[in-house]
């Protein structure tokens, strides 16, 4: 029973990610590296963390595909991934509370105005701002699954007035869900704080753009941590300039890493993160992968199955 | 019945106080601002924002004084206080609400790193540093009351590992609970990062001092938002130095406002807010006073009655 780890890492990623999976295999199973020598035709399942476009395809007798990272869109972007065998995300509750963590922080640095005192603080200005209470703060949350959900339900409870939104209707305690295209821009509509952590699909590329930033309040935060390809980097640029939007909190993009000559670095209204929100966690992604795998040899329906028309 | 407004306040602050206080006054009381004319025999009780010293000995009949703000060691400071009078302080919801935001978003921000990514911004340097997950990071609370006690029950809600100390034994859920002089080291040892929300008094000035650094976690964090004289500012110096401390949020100092000369306001390893963790807010605060007026009045004992051997 042969399992192929495969992925776009390094050769330290390989061993690490090798360690723990074979931790957790299952003894009846052997795990090889795409790294390696290995016959195609014995692999039956992969453990694949955005290998090489064709890497699945010339798995002749390939069963199951466990994603080793919660977003897929870069393993769907594989214009050869098999169509017909079933693939399944990662669902990590240590990833999910990384997650929630790192919204939490951002929102609270852009509530609590830690960019406006730091520019004080380079004038050596004491000034005491006009400062709400969290429940007068409007937080809107763009995406209300795993991460999305757990982050909007984590905002209720530190007391703001959290919208959410997602495609399909949904509901988070404490929080008003919204949904479809009628209900964006009733989310929108005022919200001084946004949080973006939707899967990324043909509809959502771009959603961080000209006219959502239109619709928050103005000189509101911008918090992106799903994907770069939700931004519209020139749309924000240009919201920043007016004041429309008064900062950014960005943990994903476009081309990453971010090109150190990227303006990004330096703008004083936009914080920058290297994709750190909710790095995946090795040790218990491979309990859960692995878990994930026995259920598949059981002739059980693996957790997190994918739906490929939807693309998420 | 005449009540007395008083304080370290310009007109401006006279004028919002007196017109949020004036709403909720009972109809038979008079208010008057400390900036008008009048009879000092006629004041039994006192509206106090931190008066000059000797102010409340020059009223002869005054039966009750109720502090505006929940920090009473600058009124207790006076001399001249009469020591037989009751004294309230303010016990207001909403100041705790925002400490709480306030003490939750500089605890994120540490926990998520936030001033070591500011810094490889600047070199526009993408690198994803090791990051715990909250219930892996080690918080202490140091003073359990209205604030601390709030404080470190959504600390330990957003996942954290949250030790609490108190002078006597309290009880928070969710949060280890040590007191005492023996419990101060055990709640410190290891502890990385460090919130300080008691009193000022005698016991506790100068408590984040060389010998509370030197047992956290090397390079922990440190924040205080309850008074500057809590803080030996060239123990953290020193500490921030050696790298024991790796990163201090103030909120308060021992000279406010902070000279613009200051060292603290341009040091890349600490963060500076002008007092506003908990900024009083007239508009509730004035309720609560007029309420505990109200109270008195009746013949009832007002909420949060000082004691001032303990002095808080």
């Amino acid at each position: 029973m042969t399992v192929l780890l495969c992925g776009d890492m390094d050769a330290a990623e390989y061993a690490e990610w090798g360690r723990h999976l074979r931790a957790y295999l299952p003894a009846r199973e052997t795990l090889v590296l795409a790294t390696e020598d290995f016959d195609p035709a014995a692999v039956e399942v992969a453990f694949a963390a955005n290998p090489p476009p064709g890497t699945l395809a010339r798995l002749p007798r390939l069963r199951f595909i466990q994603s080793l990272w919660a977003g897929v869109d870069r393993l769907l972007r594989d214009p050869d991934l098999p169509r017909d065998i079933p693939v399944a995300r990662l669902v990590n509750p240590a990833m999910t509370e990384a997650m929630v963590e790192s919204a939490a922080a951002a929102v609270l640095f852009l509530h609590r105005q830690y960019p406006a005192y730091a520019a004080q603080a380079a004038r050596g200005e004491w000034h005491q701002r006009v400062q709400p209470l969290a429940r007068e703060r409007r937080v809107g949350v763009l995406g209300l699954g795993e991460l999305g959900g757990a982050t909007a339900r984590a905002l209720a409870g530190l007391g703001f007035a959290v919208r959410g939104w997602s495609r399909r209707p949904k509901q988070v305690e404490g929080v008003a869900c919204l949904h479809g295209a009628a209900g964006l821009g009733r989310m929108l509509d005022g919200t001084e704080i946004l949080v973006n952590l939707l899967p990324l699909t043909a509809e959502t590329a771009g959603i961080l753009g000209r006219d959502t930033f239109a619709r928050l309040a103005r000189g509101g935060g911008v918090v992106n941590l799903a994907r770069g390809g939700h931004l519209d980097e020139a749309a924000l640029w240009e919201a920043l300039d007016s004041g429309q939007v008064g900062h950014a909190v960005l943990d994903v993009f476009a081309t990453e890493p971010l090109p150190p000559e990227h303006p990004f670095w330096r703008h004083p209204a936009v914080t920058v993160f290297p994709h750190v929100a909710a790095y995946s966690h090795p040790e218990t992604a491979a309990a859960i992968a692995c878990r994930n795998l026995t259920r598949f040899r059981a002739g059980e329906r693996p957790e997190a199955l994918l739906d490929l028309g939807r693309g998420y």
